[in-house]
């Protein structure tokens, strides 16, 4: 028979109000302490947190959606929210929704009737209308690396816009003006952002935004693999591509490889994401980088200040990061050269 | 205030045996299905997991401890056996060792605490004593990758052996006798047995295993690039090099990339999983592959089958499953040229 909170009481000479203070990680003075954790070593006591749940109404569980469980973006992230979760006593359910907008409604279901205390979601949804449920619960939602325009919540987002712009303008520095772009769904809220990046580079610099330089992927490496095949087709003179997403910057990879383009000296190419990827390969990749151990640790303190903190009512934050910009080998620098001999 | 089952009992007339039977997915007539669906939606029942997991000692969650989350191999059998699992309506919560003996300790008890109902674990320890605990408990556990020589539980591998033997076998054809090996972690089971497979190729052709060519690194990037570095170092004459793990064949990559080596007019080049990556570098890399999907699928089949099969005394069961080989152009077929012209 396990040993009870009414046992601790018994040996300790305590009251049950003392005991269960200290259970819940209330004050409780020292030398009580003390004898609560002599008494719950000696009678192998082990708080049973789904008991404890009942009473508390917390689970001291945090949900966690993501599109990809295989995108390394999101694990990055995951593995460091979820040490400094797990610091502070609290489980994690990972679901994977495969970037599905059916399958995440059904996760966000599931996770409500497992009664988590927070949600941690970066939505593959266009609206995330089902969120309301658990906002309306009264339960935190932190949005990572993708806004919602319906739902009111914390957000961790990175500076998508500036990002691509400043990379883009690396290519137009290096004597590129046909600049094509692999972007992904036009739904997606990052790929928005990056793509006014890429606008606002060209425009910038007075050249037009062609269509035909700009090709969709859908954010995976089969995707990535397609997109970079039509645009090489559909563009016998365009001298550099800047890929948008880390999954597509391995599947464009792939494709270039397949068709025998040489980087540099034929396509001067710049990635996203994937420090090791990019240093993998030959040449070495030139890359937009994203801040995951930073966006983790935005995360965690948005939602434990809505699980523990005092303000209740506090207004929803949006935090917006700076991305990182590695470079490599792989963007010839004098790109103005193989272009202008057709003038 | 919420429906309660009493709420549907009354609703539909049926007794509380009845809606309880339905709820836990038991055998319920037909018309009395029908009624009970109604009065649920009617009366916006949703089911406590929480508090139907105290009455029933069951709480369909699945604990996955893994060493890394950021190992594509793990990732990629977790992703598909949570899908598996929660069209039966388990939960898993995940946690990331990082690959730390002592936390995967912690890990366990934490799992514990949160009563799941079973466990999936890739070992990062060398023996797991403290799974003892949980296999006393009645609680099914089901070993990923590794075994563990003190514990007596279902174990889904692949024959590491002969993985490592037939690809080292492929370089021995191609004319390679001075063959590097990066191998992981002597105390990791793995390790030991793609080095044994190692071993056996080499002797069965007459070939010796030279302490000289063997390079141990941490399963890690930054493990298998100083690893290669090292290899190369030591070894002026080397011809071909086989690296064990997935995250060590892109380290080495890195480095082959940093040391300016030529793959595979100066060395031949096999590597272990991640097909992506081998698909996306100059040349394509051969390696072994993984079947990671029928892991998933065995590992879900021996744990359903403890937490719901008829069989509780079943004797615990080893899968082992048998690896592929991608051929990619990173083996020089005339590898015996090169040395030859020392005699």
């Amino acid at each position: 028979m396990a040993a009870t909170m009414k046992d601790i009481a018994k040996k300790t000479g305590l009251g049950l109000a003392t005991i269960s203070s200290y259970l819940n990680g209330g004050n409780v003075r020292e030398k009580n302490r003390i004898k609560i954790e002599a008494a719950i070593e000696e009678l192998h006591f082990e708080v049973n947190e789904v008991a404890r749940g009942l009473k508390t109404n917390r689970t001291k569980t945090i949900g966690v959606i993501l599109p990809e469980l295989n995108i390394a973006f999101c694990t990055q992230i995951i593995t460091e929210v979820e040490d400094l979760l797990r610091n502070q006593g609290y489980a994690t359910i990972i679901c994977d929704c495969r970037s599905n907008e059916k399958r995440e409604e059904e996760a966000v279901e599931f996770l409500l009737h497992r009664r988590v205390d927070g949600l941690i979601i970066m939505p593959s949804g266009k609206h995330g209308s089902y969120l309301k449920k658990f906002i309306s619960a009264g339960k935190p939602v932190v949005l990572i690396d993708r806004e919602l325009e319906e739902i009111e919540c914390d957000c961790v987002l990175v500076d998508n816009e500036s990002a691509v712009k400043d990379a883009v303008e690396k290519l137009i520095l290096a004597g590129h003006t046909r600049i094509g772009i692999i972007i992904g769904p036009s739904d997606i809220y990052t790929a928005k952002r990056r793509y006014t990046g890429y606008c606002m580079a060209m425009e910038q610099a007075g050249l037009a935004v062609e269509e035909r330089l700009i090709v969709r992927g859908d954010y995976t490496i089969e995707g990535g693999a397609a997109a970079m095949k039509k645009l090489v087709n559909k563009n016998p003179d365009m001298t550099a591509v800047f890929v948008s997403n880390c999954e597509m910057t391995m599947g464009a990879i792939i494709e270039i490889n397949e068709l025998g383009i040489k980087i540099p000296e034929q396509l001067s190419f710049v990635g996203f994401d994937n420090l090791e990827f990019a240093k993998a390969n030959i040449p070495k990749l030139s890359i937009v980088t994203q801040p995951t151990k930073e966006i983790a640790g935005q995360v965690f303190e948005l939602l434990l200040e809505r699980l523990e903190g005092t303000d209740k009512q506090k207004k929803s934050q949006t935090v917006k990061l700076k991305t990182g910009f590695i470079e490599g080998k792989s963007v010839n620098v004098s790109g103005r050269k193989e272009w202008s001999s057709i003038y």
